[in-house]
This record gives structure tokens, sequence and C-alpha cells, in this order.
């Protein structure tokens, strides 16, 4: 009954509560941030050089520039591009980016197929993320453990449940739908590292693209895709036993998409806590005690373990080999109180003024500490002490970011590929898209 | 090692012996046949007008019509084509139809391009071929019993082999080609039956282009796309023990194309045995004793287990299920000595003459029976008995389908698509196309 409850709830979708759809829109709001953000980044100019062969008509624009490409490509190059800097939103349950496939794919058939609705979208979203993660959930952890994307394996399927939503499939097409996304498992994490993990949420989007088109002409696949003993959830679990009918049947009862968190800072989630204790020092020593931060004697953190197995690169020589130091994480957020993709950039990694501080930094591991908590001490050449405990970090689902910090990071991001001004119309456009009469014409206003 | 092994033999092939040389130019001359006879197929014109929206730049050949469309696409829908009747060829060690992706991809690819030779073709669609089916060896019998369609999930990355091979992508540009295709693992077992079995060789072809592209313009994946604990081999293998490694090592030593075999009947090939007796019998009853075949007494077959377990339908309503009625095949082989597409049309099925000796025929499941061996007794009512025995059906491995036979088969069935003036002209050029100096003029030559 799987893939039939999947196709039922979200052709019959209609309603949500107020929290899911403030959800909702923070999920696109982000998505559209970190999508223009990563717009601009190499991985992402190889594969639209790359694929510009099979381009076809231009309906759909790729993010943060004036170009616009066929819907498929347009998903697939947004999708990459909203991954690529490692920022995006995370379903913590199972570790899913579940905006990326989603988003990519319902924006760039919304200006594909035109006059979408803000709300038709955010229906859409909600449908095709909910799909995501209760099926994620359902065969948490050994398919992730086995060595799957989770974000893209699941993503083509929530794809298609978007793009099925706007296209107002029969029930009997959703199912179709799920099952030609459910053939299309992509995502290896043997890939991570490479060009390929963010290609992974691009063509997640794309599947569920060719998914629900296919479906719409009434192309059959199995009623039973999802659940049969050949079907999707069995194959891909890894040997574990997939609990689809128990998580399915929360559909519409509990929210996965409300449980989406948002990343501060564009590095492993894990240097969170400590980057987050290292910015409230800095606004301690500059705003309350005006101190030279130049002058920082030592620095000492107490982290979980997982923060000294995942992110002890001590001295990073680029950006990229930054993502994965909790000394440089650590090193900016004390220096210019905060941690962005710009203090990220090559350039601020290979300063002398941001190694000096980092050569400061020691860390410990302290298996009492939970994964989003973090102790820092500092002394200072003034004599001054500071101890800043983090009970849970910033972008934490106890913690989560407001719209302000949200507003802040879209903007900071988009302002390095746009400039400030285009980033702050951007803003503005990602916050209101929920409430467009045309979606398409929400985007192309931009241009 | 498996991933840059496979890889490096690739890149390098430059050579293959004759009997190689002739197999492919069997295996690609089958595969244009059944491209050409399944184009017309409804699962075909669905997926064509369902896709329109995403075709780009008509570079190449809908073969079988007079229609382009971008490579991608051209790839996707002859990929579909060649499947549809069940007709490709079989690389019986793993049950992969090697031709279906390997073949769409780099004809599609080739004519896209210009000028590759018809030697690059069949260099080509060798690597791709025994990618795919090493490959499937590595992970047999595991893979394909936990559900997954094993001639896309080898077909992918037998696809970029192909097509990077023919892009002349460098050994590094290849393994990378490889991973990207790797992490689009396509097809589920749980589809047959369905139009979707079908899209499984299409997108395959599909991803291998994807995949060989974005690898050319130095899209990155993984060295170990392949033997990484967490790549493809591994996370594919159902629980297995993949033999990668061992497998690679036969690259160039034993040539998997060499054992790819063709049916001679468009219908499962545990059916074939019976139908190669009951041809036989026509031919004797007709040529040597010019017997009327409606006075037919009764017919018995004793057949290996299997065929009663899979092909038992007394009554099959249509073509569809005519092809797992081992009665209807029995039925058409006795009445008009062959078995092609043209007897398995509905009215054929539905026809008073068909049902008549059909019901006339009993079947009896025989252990001692291998998978491709028959004995038919049939007696007359002039008194005539006659017995057959096959020891290995037409089209086994032991005895192959002759290049007439192929030639026969390719006539027939591209004949009710083109007609059978056009049917004769594709004959030549698809037996000729190893020969061009341009492949693309040769397909184009048609239209």
């Amino acid at each position: 009954m799987a893939t039939k409850t999947l196709a039922s709830w979200a052709v019959n979708l209609e309603t949500i509560p107020e929290s899911t759809h403030k959800a909702a829109v923070r999920s696109l709001y982000n998505y559209i941030g970190c999508a223009i953000g990563g717009s601009n980044h190499p991985t992402v100019a190889k594969a639209h050089h790359a694929l510009g062969p099979l381009f076809g008509r231009p309906t759909s624009t790729l993010l943060g520039t004036p170009d616009r490409c066929d819907l498929q490509h347009a998903a697939l190059l947004n999708g990459i591009a909203s991954h690529v800097h490692d920022y995006d939103d995370t379903h913590l349950a199972t570790i899913i980016h579940p905006a990326g496939p989603v988003a990519s794919a319902i924006l760039s058939y919304a200006e594909y197929q035109g006059s979408v609705t803000g709300d038709e979208l955010i229906l859409a979203l909600v449908a095709g993320i909910e799909a995501s993660c209760k099926l994620g959930l359902a065969v948490w952890p050994e398919h992730y453990d086995i060595g799957w994307h989770i974000t893209s394996t699941t993503g083509s399927i929530g794809a298609a449940v978007g793009v099925g939503k706007l296209m107002k499939l029969t029930e009997t097409q959703m199912a179709h739908a799920i099952g030609i996304a459910a053939v299309q498992v992509t995502g290896l994490r043997e890939m991570f590292g490479s060009d390929t993990k963010s290609f992974h949420p691009g063509r997640a989007a794309s599947n569920g693209i060719v998914a629900a088109l296919l479906a719409r002409q009434d192309y059959t696949s199995s009623d039973q895709a999802l659940e049969a003993k050949r079907g999707w959830a069995n194959v891909v679990a890894g040997g574990g036993t997939p609990k689809l009918e128990e998580l399915l049947e929360t559909l519409g009862k509990t929210w996965e998409i409300e449980t989406n968190s948002f990343k501060p800072f564009p590095c492993g989630i894990v240097c969170h806590p400590a980057i987050d204790a290292a910015i409230r020092c800095h606004t301690e020593l500059t705003q309350t005690h005006e101190l030279d931060l130049r002058e920082i004697k030592n620095v000492s953190l107490r982290v979980h373990p997982l923060v000294v197995e995942l992110t002890s690169k001590k001295e990073p020589r680029d950006g990229l080999e930054a993502k994965f130091s909790v000394f440089h994480g650590c090193a900016v957020g004390l220096l210019y109180g905060k941690a962005g993709p710009a203090e990220y950039a090559d350039e601020v990694v290979a300063s002398d003024a941001v190694i000096s501080v980092r050569d400061k930094v020691s860390i410990e591991a302290d298996p009492s500490l939970a994964a989003d908590e973090a102790c820092l001490s500092l002394s200072h050449f003034s004599g001054m002490k500071l101890e800043k405990h983090v009970a849970h970090a910033v972008g934490s689902l106890q913690v989560p970011m407001t719209d302000e910090q949200l507003t802040a990071k879209f903007v900071d991001q988009v302002s390095l590929v746009v400039g400030e001004y285009a980033a702050e119309k951007w803003s503005g456009i990602a916050w209101n898209i929920c409430n467009a009469r045309d979606v398409s014409e929400s985007i192309s206003d931009q241009e």
C-alpha cells in the first residue's frame, strides 16, 4: 500500500498547518540563497559547460545568473549549486538535505509551466520534502550506512512528488511517477570530496522531472514500487527492514519539514558549536571589553570527540580544507565575529592574521559533551579570561536560526555572487515568493 | 584498483580479435533491428511525447523514424525501443541485455560528434559491453536476486565507457566517467510488466552520456568509485562479495561479447526450445510429408520445469500475454513455421486457426531436461507421428543464430515498421556500419 498511500496523500494535500507553511517558506528561502551562493562555483561552471550540448528550450532560470536553460538542466545545475558549499539545509534525523532536489525541480518546472502561484509552490515543496524525509526515515540508518547518499536517493522521489503535485497528476499517475523516480537510485557517499557529490541532488531533481513528465503521459511503472519484495525500499535498505507503512502513516500528522535545520556556517556541522562559542567571544571581547583581538594569548576548546575525528586539520591550505578545520572556523569566529563563505575564501585561510590566531587554538575531545555542545576558554594578554559554554549551537533544533539570521546568511552569500544591491533584492523576492501570483514572474523580475 | 584498471583498459583498447569484431558486428546489427522494430511501440510514443519539452538540438536519429532529437533523448528513446519487445540480445551468464544501453549511447553520440568511423564505433561498443558484462559478473547473482535490473545498473557504466572511448577521454577522465555513471544506479525488477522496464536501458544510455560529457570537462568523481568500501560494487551487491579485481583481470583475455546471444523469438527465452521443435515439425510436415497442418491431432511437449512455471498461460488474450504462453508459441511455430513479432500480433493471438492448434498442445515438466532442451511428440489425423528432440534451442550458445537467421529476424521485425523495401536497405546499412567512414552518414543515408 505504501506507494498508493504516498501518492494519494500527495495528490490530496490541500491545507497545511501555519507552522508547516512557515517552515516551508524558510526552507525555500534558504534554498534560494544557497543556489545563488553556489552558482559561480567552478563545479557548477564545469557542469554547465559540459552539458551545454544537451540543453533544450531555455524556459527556466539558472538562479544567480541571467541565463536560462531547459527545465531539466536548470534543475540539475541549480541543484548542484545549492549543495556545492555544503551550506544547505539538514533534516537532522536522516541528515537529508531535502530542499535541493525538490526545490530545484519545482522551481524549474514552475517557470516552464507558468501560472504557478506561491501557494501551489509551497504545497509542492511540502509534499516533496515530506516524501523524501519519510522515505529516508523508513530506510535509515542502514541505507546511509551501506553507502548511499540519502539526500539524492530519496530526493529523486521527493522531486517527482513535488513536480507531480504542480502538474496535478491523478493518484494513479502520481504512483507511476513515484515508481519511475524510484528506479533512478542516485548518489554514493564514496563521492564525498569530489564534484560528483553536488551532482547528486541536481540529478535527483532532474530524475524527478523526467519521472513526473513520463507519468503525466500515463507511462506506467508499478503500483508497489516502494514496498514490493523487489521494490525500492527493500532493495536500497542495505540489509535493514524498511519501516515504510509505519512511516507513511505519519504523513500529514508529523511534518518533517518543521524539523529541517539550516547551517549558519559553510562547514561540517560538527564544528558549529565551537564556531558559535568563538563568535560569542568576539562579541564580548570587542563590544564589552574593547580589547585587541590580535592579543589573544591562547584558546582551549573542549568538544565532542567527532569534532576531533573529523575536523582536526591544523594547517588548512585553502577554503576547501578549512571546512575540515575547527581551528580555522574558531579563528575567523574570534577575529571577525562571523564565519560565512567570505571567511572561507582561500586568501582568508592563508592570511597571516587568521593563521596567527589559529595557531593559538588547541582542542580536546570530551565524550561527556553532546554533538551540538562546546566549551571555550580564552586568555588575553590583557589578563582577561573568558569561558563560553554553548549548550546547543545556533542552527540546532533547540536554537534554530532566526529569520534575521537566515536573512543575514542569505545576503552574505548572495552578495559575493551578485553584489549587495541585487542580494537584498533577491532576499525580498525569496521571502515573498510564497505570495506570488505567478512564481515565474517573481523569478524573472530579477533579470 | 578496479576503477583505474577498467578505465586504463578501455582507454588503451586498440585492437580486438577477429572473433570479437565479428561478435560486435552481430550485436550491433541485432540492436539496430530491435531498436527500429520497437520504434513504433506505444511505450516509445508515450516517452517521446512526454519528454518533448526537454528536447535540445536535434542531432541524433530516432532509429526507424525520420525524426531526430538531442543525443541524450535519442539515446533514451532508442534504448526504450530496443528493449520494448523483449527481443534483444542476452549475455547468458548474467542475463544482461548489453547492447541496448551501450549502442544507444554511442550511436547517438557518434551522430552528434560526426566523423566517427565504423572501426571506432565497434571498439567503443566492445569497450562498453565488456565493462557492463564484467561488472555484471562481479556482482552476480546477489545483485540480480535482490531486485536490481542488471541490464541498466551495469549499462549506465558500459554506456559511459563506450561514449568516453569515442570522446578519447584520458585515463583520469575515464575513471571519473565511470564514477559519475556508477552513482546513477537505474533499474528495479519490480517494474517488469510495465513501461518502466524499457525505460531502464534507455535511461542507462542517457546516464552514460551525461557521465562522459561531465568527465570530459574534468568534472571529478572518485578514483575508487567501483571498489571502495562505499563504492558501486559493495553498495549494489545485495550482500554478496563482489569479485571485481578477479573479473577485471580478465578484460581483453576473455571477451564477454562473444557469448552474447540473440533471441530468435520475441518471448521469454524459456519457451524457445519448444518453439524451435514446433518449427522443425512444421518444416517436416509441410515439406517432407505435405500434410495439412489443420489436421494435427495432438501435441505433447516435455520441457524444463521453468517453462511450466513461467509460460503456462493456456488462453492468452493478446500479444503481451502470448509472450508468456508456450502454447501460443508452439501453435504459431507449427502453423506458420515462424514465431516473429507478426505472429505475436493481437489478431493472430485471437485467430481461430491459432487457437484450434493451441488447444491441442499439452505440456509436462521434466526436471531431467536442460533449460535449452525440449521434446515434442505430435500425432496427425493422417496417422503420422513425429518426435522432435531439441538438445539446444536455436539462439543458445551451442546453436547460435546464423547471420542468415539474424538477417531474417531483422528484416522481419523492421518490415513491420518501415516496410520491406526500407527494411532491406536498413539491413544493409546495419551489416556495413562497421566499415563506415562516418557513422552519422550511414545512418542519415536512410532518411
